[in-house]
């Protein structure tokens, strides 16, 4: 296990699901080890920054062996902290949130979507992926039967902060935010990960246009 | 304007469409004019970070005045290509598929689904928002008739590189990704935005682990 370093940066952090993913393929694949050079490969990164990648969380890897595949895939999920399930809700019955209620890779990893929260009256009592729609008036109830520690934020903005408050309240741990705002949640014990969806289309836009200014 | 320098780092380029949605915000506000100091604060920034992330295109600053908030708004609209409208086509009418093609935002940017490609028949000629789903077999004339810049990706893993392949072939310039896995394209011409939400929640969970080994 090793020691895990006081700080780990950003591109770290979004490098491990990558790994996990990748790591994932080579199992189902049969591959048992592989070294750093081969994943840094794989990862387009080189050697050395995956082994100091790894480094951050105790190593893992084998002098002249590198690493074998199903313990480091098990390390990383340990890593991501999905070695054990979560329970999730949804807030918000809309495209979004029934897209994600639906969505196999959730389920296949560890995040368990036991609950469908709206505030329209048309929705509530309706089925969404076999999910039965609750009023978010049950939400305090349902997150503490229920030892929820994910909400998935799929409201409009105008509604975002002031739900993302009453979570917090309610004993919610963690906030994956699709609304189009950047939650500035006082509360220092919730986790914010936000999805936002239109700027990631105007990435795409930029490097469009920045490819199209250099040629 | 001024000139363009000629490395802008992956950080910059997320922290656009920040600026863009807050900018927006001032405007709305009826805000006219900032000072790199307070755009900062806004965004979690110092404010010299801001001078440098603007320079990066030219500046837009001045001296003792700050930033006026329409033209900056519009600058960064021109920076990250949204002054002009795209054509956009949905490859996969699955539930994220759906989801998408009834988010508003997009719409508002200026990224607008004119087509529905799916290759299940009890899909085709079926409608989502509007549009009639399209069989993937009308995708090259499509796209070269309605000069379709961007396609987006929500099909499974498994069909991804292929139809990624194809897309190219049909003159495609910017695939933005939901399926599961990087495309691994080989087309130099072609650029690759990656959405994957697995990842993302995965990287709460990284961070509600790592806050309870904390504690």
């Amino acid at each position: 296990m090793g020691e895990r370093n006081d700080y780990i940066s950003d591109a770290v952090i979004r490098r491990l699901p990558r790994y996990y993913r990748y790591l994932g393929e080579l199992l189902q694949n049969g591959v048992t080890r592989i070294s750093s050079g081969e994943l840094s490969e794989k990862m387009g990164l080189t050697a050395s920054q995956v082994r100091q990648d790894f480094n951050h969380f105790g190593g893992f890897g084998q002098q002249g062996y590198g690493y074998n595949v199903e313990s480091l895939y098990s390390e990383v999920a340990r890593i991501l902290g999905i070695d054990q399930p979560h329970n999730v809700i949804i807030i918000g019955a809309g495209h979004i949130g029934a897209a994600l209620a639906n969505y196999p890779n959730f389920e296949k990893r560890g995040f368990h979507v036991i609950g469908i929260f709206d505030n329209d009256p048309a929705l509530i009592g309706t089925e969404i992926a076999g999910h039965v729609i609750h009023a978010d008036e049950e939400l305090p109830v349902f997150i503490r039967d229920n030892a929820i520690d994910i909400a998935v934020l799929a409201i409009p903005k105008v509604q975002a902060l002031k739900m993302a408050e009453l979570l917090c309240d309610y004993g919610i741990k963690g906030i994956w935010n699709f609304a189009s705002t950047d939650l500035e949640i006082v509360n220092p014990d919730v986790i914010v990960e936000n999805v936002h969806l239109t700027d990631s289309i105007m990435r795409l836009s930029y490097k469009l246009r920045n490819k199209q200014e250099r040629e």
